[in-house]
């Protein structure tokens, strides 16, 4: 079987079941962007992020303008490589951690293009893309733009301690990455004439499965791997019951970020309900720093962790031939400080899309 | 004329511009419900909103949870009213101003709905509407629900200073309002054999205008009307010009929400740049309160403002045949009290939606 969703150019069609969405015209990836900080560019994929940042200021006086910066220069990179111009873009959607999303606002202000915010945690990526395929089947736009970002620095003082502290983590902790990374999909995209970035295959974005919010009675914010897990359990099980699909429907199915303590619950929770995933399973947030790195802990996470290993890992993977179907379903934990510190669970969420390789 | 925005089968032509869009199917509002707080309830529009809250509260022991319980209320009373059943409604959107979008994704984690959280500020509403909209349009659910809150307490301690402690706010600050409203849009909605809601006029989504991110350089939080003025001047104009309209093709012009100080800037914008609006021109800010209530200055605010009047008299006002033909254009200020203390303008945005009646 070469694809896992099958084609289909009737409207009518496009729903699979309440939650799980065909895309007919398979909108194709058409150009991708990275601004990686330090730590990541010394990581297993630091030769394939775009730009890496030499300092975590990137010529800013703090962490936030930091981060918009490198969104900023994400996106205009992106699009421009794709499309020429920046103002050439049908929409753009951005995500990202910080307080009322300011890294994505203030990443745009100076762009002159159509924004929409999406907020999934560190699954906004992922919504963002299922949003850019909905309005370019609805025939709204011919190209948009996702571009999401999280800086470690940033998010530790907004959602645990400054890092100056140096507050000692616990081994279930994960590492909020620095980085930032933006994707284009374009429908003339495989259309050789009319573009100028690197020829196919050509990955497409075959269907998606969007996810509920899922809370399981997990508190403690240094264990989100554990909280997320079911999110990701529920979409990815959801997904596969209504395309009709099975594991090795898949080459590759990988979340992101449930780093090594949530990767583990979700294999272990797939296989009991009868889903065994565990030989082409993967995880975002084990793909981005070398194995025992000081303070990674169980592994990366942050908006831009998925995004990032998407860009930079999963595309080049499929563009030389590695996996030919890949499901990837980044996880969100959409929790705030101030929910954790009245006492709060943390609910997650999950958002699947399903991409396929062609010629 | 009886209509704006020409109604159109040509998926080619859903594109007006590179902002601008039609919905050639028309979404039809199925329902709305809202749950308004004390004070709200004391003002002009306290009579037509479906709950009134006896204290900030709502049986909650903070006012975060206090905000997600009113938006999960507004949004399951919606869909029920509505649908029948909340597992009914094919996506639900989400916004609100609480760190991480709190209130939404608590809202929602009881209700087991696919879930896509939205951030435009507030104008969170109307982004998703257009999003609902294009998902409708592209074939991917047949209903969709909208949802937004906003807390005047929870807002002011996040943003500002903890109410407890009264500090004096000047007379171009605005009120940020306690408020959950919710929509929901139904591609069945105008087929009476389906409907178990209130029977037509039907009100029908026809166009829209995503908005860019615009800042003119404002840095103070206490005064959002001018912030966001130029936003809804530039979002306005631009769906003048790509739907080939002027302001007389609307009977209803409402912005949300610039308040006393923010609308005469935009009427005044509006007027020099060749559309004058004044006479048909309202702001969703000035709805909310009586004219002189203590506190309120230069109008109502929040990411529910828009929302609520949406619900509470725009919806009501054109089923009763006040206006025919609605331009409503709900704008978000894109700052945090972190972009605000490191000295950074607010950068605003204003997506516009255009409402028509038919019968």
């Amino acid at each position: 079987m070469n694809v896992a969703i099958q084609r289909t150019s009737d409207k009518a069609t496009n729903r699979r079941g309440q939650r799980s969405f065909a895309f007919p015209q398979r909108p194709p990836l058409k150009s991708t962007f990275t601004v990686a900080g330090p730590l990541e560019g010394k990581g297993p994929l630091g030769q394939h992020f775009d730009t890496v940042l030499t300092d975590t200021y990137y010529g800013e006086r703090c962490w936030e303008k930091a981060e918009s910066k490198m969104l900023k220069e994400a996106l205009k990179n992106c699009i421009e490589r794709g499309l020429g111009h920046e103002k050439a873009v049908g929409l753009v959607f951005t995500g990202d951690l910080l307080n009322q999303c300011i890294a994505g606002s203030f990443a745009v202000k100076d762009l002159s293009v159509p924004h929409l915010g999406v907020y999934s945690a560190c699954a906004s990526f992922a919504e963002g893309l299922i949003l850019a395929c909905m309005a370019m089947e609805g025939g709204f736009c011919s190209s948009a733009a996702v571009g999401v970002s999280s800086h470690h620095d940033g998010a530790e003082r907004q959602f645990r301690f400054p890092t100056e502290l140096g507050v000692q983590r616990p081994p279930t902790a994960q590492w909020t990455t620095t980085l930032a990374a933006a994707a284009l999909l374009d429908l003339g995209g495989d259309d050789d004439a009319s573009s100028n970035s690197s020829k196919g295959p050509w990955i497409r974005i075959t269907g998606a499965t969007v996810g509920e919010v899922i809370e399981m009675g997990i508190k403690d914010p240094y264990n989100m791997g554990t909280a997320m897990a079911p999110a990701a359990v529920d979409t990815i099980l959801t997904h596969f019951q209504d395309f009709n699909l099975r594991p090795d429907d898949y080459d590759l199915i990988i979340t992101g970020d449930l780093g090594k303590v949530g990767s583990a619950i979700a294999c272990d929770l797939m296989a009991s309900r009868g889903y065994p995933v565990a030989d082409r399973f993967d995880d975002c947030g084990l793909r981005l720093y070398q194995v025992g790195t000081p303070d990674i802990h169980s592994g990366a996470s942050g908006t831009a962790c998925s995004a990032g290993v998407f860009c930079a890992y999963i595309v080049k993977g499929m563009q030389r031939g590695k996996w030919k179907r890949v499901l990837f379903a980044p996880t969100g934990a959409l929790y705030s400080p101030v929910s954790y510190k009245q006492g709060e669970p943390i609910p997650a969420i999950c958002h699947a899309v399903a991409l396929e390789v062609s010629g």
